[in-house]
């Protein structure tokens, strides 16, 4: 794994939040957790890995959706304990449908996120039930 | 405070990752870590407070600089533990003088990262030594 990433920040269980941005439209599409493992999948296959902290397993994004992302950049920021990906996604990111995972606005005084953005697909149909 | 921002699920210390994005380049400037108390704060003053762990205490984003971000809109994920915050960010938001904290960028095979973008202030003129 080349140095500059085996030395970022990672916290006490060994993970850095990572944001991924869609290169082109510059929509933030989500942020999910890489470990080194996950990170080193990352760079070697130009496809996002993270690591799940519910499933406590390295992840493919897309592996059950086909949804997958494809590399353009990798950044970090002045700190060294976040990283920025930026990608071209096939499909949408969000397992819910939507394109980013970002689709609930807030409003002052409401019960109740706006939902913002539109389903893009059936997660019933994707992910089955 | 509004139940919507209430329930959202905050870590084990109480604090959620809120990534800040320019609400008119859609670049990302950086990402820094909310509570409760914080995040009211944004909401009730429109400008972005944060909580520093390393200093145990909240900040408001530009007290020191001056560089504040005025707040755009406010989203959470399909999750509900990471939000988003459009800005409109008066100077830089990076306290190294860049106009995003991602300024430095992967090259596989690199001693160091790749600066990218351009200092926009010098860090010793605005914060002193």
């Amino acid at each position: 794994m080349d140095p500059t990433l085996e030395n970022l920040k990672y916290d006490a269980n060994g993970l850095i939040p990572a944001i991924v941005q869609d290169h082109a439209t510059g929509q933030v599409l989500m942020m999910a957790w890489m470990n080194r493992q996950s990170l080193a999948k990352t760079v070697e296959t130009g496809k996002t890995h993270f690591f799940s902290r519910s499933r406590n397993k390295l992840w493919l994004k897309g592996e059950s959706s086909g949804h997958v992302q494809t590399v353009k950049s990798l950044s970090t920021d002045c700190d060294q304990d976040v990283i920025l990906v930026k990608v071209e996604q096939v499909g949408a990111a969000c397992h819910e449908g939507y394109q980013s995972c970002f689709f609930r606005e807030f409003e002052a005084g409401k019960p109740d996120w706006n939902v913002v953005g539109e389903r893009l697909f059936d997660p019933k149909k994707v992910y089955g039930k």
